[in-house]
């Protein structure tokens, strides 16, 4: 019988928890806070957030040790911001790891380091890419909550571990399948919240859907242009790992990058807007790692820049969207 | 002096006269009613569509003389629906548009013949390929009232004629570019109006974020099998006048056709939904058209083959959508 530990208590998270939960697996799950762990165990939901969706404490085991939540499980999913994976995981043996399957369903990356998860967790602890999934949506954790039906792609090198993964995920309102770009679909994750980020700040200026969907086109591009630079191989970005995981945060109200930028484009400091949202907006990380990672790869990347030149040299909006309505094909 | 003949008096047709107009070319605007070219003279705005657009009548000439329209122009732009252009154009003398460009601004196809309009005014009134041009959005004709900043595109096998044609369009709030691939954008043009009607089936039956952006990646598959069976030739679909003019359909408020996909997902018939909207939605017709083009080509459509059902079989929108939601990958 397949066990999984789930590492973090966001929204994702629990979105997941529910998912796996329901088909009667089980889920030790890691909170950093004991006063979360207290109110699962006495109330049957998440405190913060989804908290609408009630967990079967039979397969749902909270705990905030990590060491031992892990070690119950051959499933470690991986589901707390970027920024946080190094200090989360921090005091950890080496070996912790060993003969475990790790999926991440984190969508940014590793600042400082600038690489993937996927990427960290085989230099930190040894977990081999081929004991490696990514979790690719489109999928907003508040649609799974109120059970609409939703996709996810699993990213593997191993097409059948994916495929081992994807039988914890199914269900009535869940499909789920393997895909073998796990490169791929870890940095489109990762890039589609720069993109949202950067409608949110169009949109924050008063720019319609007309440019939206200019820019979501552009952004396609953009996000090809790069991924054949760093990891070159054939892919039909259209498929719904890469364009709908696009789509759904770009377009979408529940897209926390979306409301980032919107605030940003609407005349908020970063700092002010991210202490309003009360959440970490990936993208705002990740604009400045792809924009470092892109000073040796040298792509057309100007969504990215022009979000780097306002969020990190604080360039004005108007002026900067400005320039880059000029650049649009 | 470029001069300009607008045929239609709906709201494209109401925003490309603003556009034209306003760049000081001449633009000779052709009516149904008397009254409306009444109005139109009276108050200088189109009296149901885009009334908030004020019009130079210095450079605005509206009539119900088709011939005469015609003839003052070196340019004609088709904007009826194409459901009517057989009706509107029915009495003309067939040398008429001899020596003028024609410009479809049309999104749809002509019925029972299912040929593009290109190719219907090439076989009716012999306007060769090379003297014909398309414009595609993405561009919603209510942003171009507010002078948001929009794009067009403009298709034609004579690069240089596009271009030309950009000419008169291009101003503070729209950026035009040409392009060649003329079929392929007249087709994508008329399929995303299929895919933004089920997309607002989808919506009225109470799928989610998550659903419509896997319906959206998976038409871009659909889109792209399509073409390449139909007018096969390299083309990248994430391009504005491809992927853009469909995310501005099937994501938009303003979208017709959603909107009455919309009505017919929550459960009117296609007959009420139609009478409530007062307004073609081009897509109903195109379904049926793509769907018996399809028959001799035999792509999996499985978007529009679910459109078609619902709309041409009285299957039950509930039904159907629950089987095309297995199909997508």
């Amino acid at each position: 019988m397949e066990s999984v530990a789930v590492i973090g208590g966001g929204s994702w998270a629990t979105a997941l928890v529910k998912i796996i939960s329901e088909n009667k697996f089980s889920v030790s799950w890691w909170f950093r806070k004991e006063a979360d762990v207290d109110h699962v165990l006495k109330y049957q939901h998440n405190d913060r957030y989804l908290s609408g969706v009630t967990l079967n404490l039979s397969y749902v085991q909270p705990s905030t040790n990590l060491p031992q939540v892990i070690q119950q499980a051959t499933w470690v999913i991986l589901a707390v911001p970027a920024a946080f994976i190094e200090s989360v995981l921090a005091n950890l043996p080496p070996t912790i790891f060993t003969g475990k399957y790790v999926v991440s369903a984190i969508k940014g990356m590793i600042p400082v380091k600038n690489c993937l998860v996927t990427e960290y967790m085989q230099a930190t602890f040894g977990v081999l890419m081929q004991q490696q999934c990514v979790i690719a949506g489109p999928c907003h954790a508040e649609e799974v909550a109120l059970e609409k039906q939703s996709y996810l792609s699993i990213g593997s090198l191993d097409l059948q571990l994916a495929e081992r993964f994807c039988v914890l995920l199914r269900n009535r309102y869940v499909r789920a399948s393997p895909l073998d770009d796990i490169y791929g679909i870890e940095y489109c994750a990762v890039m589609k919240n720069i993109i949202a980020l950067a409608c949110g700040i169009a949109h924050g200026l008063n720019y319609g859907d007309n440019f939206q969907a200019v820019m979501v086109s552009n952004a396609m591009l953009e996000i090809e242009a790069f991924l054949q630079a760093i990891y070159p191989r054939p892919r039909n970005l259209s498929g719904s790992a890469y364009l709908g995981d696009l789509l759904v945060t770009a377009y979408s109200q529940f897209s926390r990058n979306r409301t980032f930028g919107n605030m940003v484009g609407r005349g908020y400091s970063v700092k002010s807007a991210q202490f309003e949202m009360n959440m970490i907006a990936e993208g705002y990380y990740a604009v400045k790692i792809i924009h470092e990672l892109n000073k040796k790869l040298r792509v057309k990347m100007p969504i990215t820049a022009a979000a780097y030149n306002i969020l990190y040299e604080r360039i004005s909006p108007p002026v900067e969207i400005a320039i880059l309505k000029d650049k649009f094909q």
